[in-house]
């Protein structure tokens, strides 16, 4: 049995039309031979009110002493809503179709509430359903422990689900719909030549996604690249193939010693973002270095791009965190000098590793368009550099211009 | 049928004993029930002068301008002498062995001689060996174009050869024999406590490789990704399990959705590196960063660990490579500060994203050693600080305290 996974988030969820166009997605996979199990998020922000967050509030008015499976319990509902609303509607179009919480589908995790992880897919009874020629529509986002208690997945909620399902099932593809049309070489409000990626590989996309990207979360790329499982980022609006996902050399020239044709895939940007540096004493310069990150890790603040050194301290934290950091670092005697709404740019590509003069294109580009380079580090497979926010767009544009247009 | 690719390089197959050795890992893998196709390398240094560099300077004995074909031709007889010298062996014990050229092989690459790369395999002779029970040993490190013309696969050599046919026969497993253990969590030679690590993704590999670990060249673990075949470092000199390289969450606490024990896997470092610091003028920075980078491109010098800043540029190259810049640098009427006999360490583990205080972490365990950090840099996997030659020991043990013991 060809199986695929077919993944819908809330926003495509919200109306009678949009639900209609998500089942005609189904229909149409069914048409082409597979077998489709289809994940679903909550109904997301300015839908039904049977969001996720307008579940908890409706708890929260009551008591904010919610116990964690409880929660979890109340959360869960979100996603039974929508994908049983769901499957009326495939149902209403004259397709047999089952709906399943997490639980039954065999979403078995630990019992991490809130936050909880899959440990292992028991796909039995999809399994049961989808050969007897029934569409499986599964909530996304929650699972169940060994012990019967129902949990939900935290960060990377439904596309998890939708991946490891992927996996369970050894899928075809694990179609991730968006509201775009797929990963881009750069954000289209900021470079109006970005383009659609046709292909892109796990890490890539990994990376991507960790530099600020926000159409799938790393979480759910790690648990289909350990069994290649390729992913199809596609939009729901539109009948364009999207990008894959994919590790496979045959779709990257065709050579399985892979040789790729592009240095940098994709430019990304961070914002909202302070600079803080401090200069350090002439003396005891290491000390400093230990009060400074330990004294930031024990408040919680994340920090970011740090370059440590005998003369400075240089890293990055989230604007909304600054003024804390600001007020640990004075606290510990330090002048920490503040520059706040910077921007990381990150120009990624596997096509870079061993490839001469790429810093060189970088400085040049942004030069061209007197961008000021604040701080940049390099990997073999990416090159960050910091700029103020009123020179984002230009240097985007910059290093877009240099390597992908 | 269940086939597992075994590769050995040039120093396990250069004297009769080790050669015995060698047979006895085969043939035992054939009592296992497995079909072995064996990789060899040509036989290393010290070793009975068929190696590639002494094949290659006979010919220089005679002329410089050997054509690329030509010196490709030349260079791919060390593999056959190896090749055909351990097919020998096995049948001097009793089992049918064949040795096939990587042309016989089906291992068909680009014309780029010197540095070619495989576009595809063709096993089919292979096949008709191994089903008639042969053990089929190929030359690594070589291939042919389509058009017939022998070509080497340069960097990456005969790995990249074992992992395409591990693609290509969907092997059981690539086993690749070197003279240590497996991978480790640190050098054994710096590291007292340096551990045999069971298991390591394929990121993580290659990120080690990248800095600095010579088990294994990454070229052949992302061919190796593209099937999710499970590579294995291991001993010619024992029989014990080596590292299992996979993505497979199975083997990582056995969940689908990964939680990782270690927050760092390994720690790796490469040595003689210079760091220079070229302090900026007040104005036009930039143009003179365009210079710095430009300059040292055309040169064909790799610049590394690079942070740009609007007060200086600072970055590291090669020892080796360090006069050669400076005269550049300052041929471009500049002063760089130079330090030399750095030591670039890497703290290198897929655990660490997310995690909060891993730098703290790093900081505090170099402070209690007295280790000046010279230049820090950090991606969401690695953390990279540059130490000056004299602290790399401290530096290196005082981390593997820190994640690791």
């Amino acid at each position: 049995m060809k199986y695929i996974v077919q993944k819908f988030g809330g926003t495509s969820l919200n109306t009678a039309e949009l639900r209609e166009q998500v089942a005609a997605k189904i229909i149409h996979a069914v048409k082409e031979g597979y077998h489709p199990v289809v994940v679903v998020s909550a109904m997301g922000r300015g839908g039904e009110s049977y969001s996720t967050d307008s579940l908890l509030s409706l708890a929260y008015e009551v008591s904010r002493e919610i116990p964690g499976r409880e929660s979890d319990l109340l959360m869960s509902c979100g996603e039974v809503i929508s994908g049983v609303v769901l499957a009326a509607t495939i149902r209403g179009k004259g397709f047999p179709a089952v709906f399943l919480t997490g639980s039954q589908a065999g979403i078995i995790t630990d019992d991490n509430f809130n936050d909880a992880r899959i440990r292992r897919v028991d796909p039995q009874i999809i399994l049961e359903h989808s050969r007897l020629g029934k569409i499986v529509v599964v909530a996304g986002f929650q699972g169940v422990t060994e012990k019967g208690e129902i949990t939900t997945l935290g960060r990377g909620g439904s596309d998890t689900t939708a991946a490891a399902l992927g996996v369970a099932l050894e899928a075809v593809c694990v179609d991730i719909y968006t509201d775009v049309e797929g990963i881009m070489t750069a954000d289209p409000g900021i470079v109006n030549n970005a383009r659609l990626l046709e292909t892109i590989t796990y890490n890539e996309i990994c990376q991507l996604a960790h530099e600020g990207v926000k159409v799938i979360h790393p979480r759910s790329v790690e648990i289909a690249m350990q069994k290649n499982i390729p992913l199809r980022v596609r939009s729901t609006s539109s009948d364009a193939p999207g990008t894959l996902v994919t590790n496979d050399s045959q779709v990257y020239k065709g050579a399985i010693d892979i040789t790729r044709d592009r240095i940098v895939t994709g430019i990304t940007q961070k914002t909202g973002i302070t600079q803080l540096k401090i200069n350090m004493p002439e003396t005891n310069a290491s000390a400093w270095q230990v009060r400074i990150f330990k004294g930031l890790a024990l408040a919680g603040i994340s920090v970011d791009f740090i370059n440590a050194s005998p003369e400075a301290v240089v890293f990055t934290v989230k604007d909304e965190m600054a003024q804390k950091a600001v007020e640990i670092l004075e606290n510990l005697g330090m002048q920490p000098v503040k520059r706040p709404g910077c921007v990381k740019v990150a120009a990624i590509g596997a096509g870079m590793t061993g490839v001469p003069g790429v810093m060189a294109g970088i400085v040049d580009a942004l030069t061209r368009e007197n961008v000021a380079v604040l701080q940049s580090a390099d990997s073999y497979t990416t090159i960050w550099v910091l700029v103020q926010q009123e020179d984002m767009v230009k240097a985007i544009s910059a290093l877009h211009q240099q390597f992908l247009d």
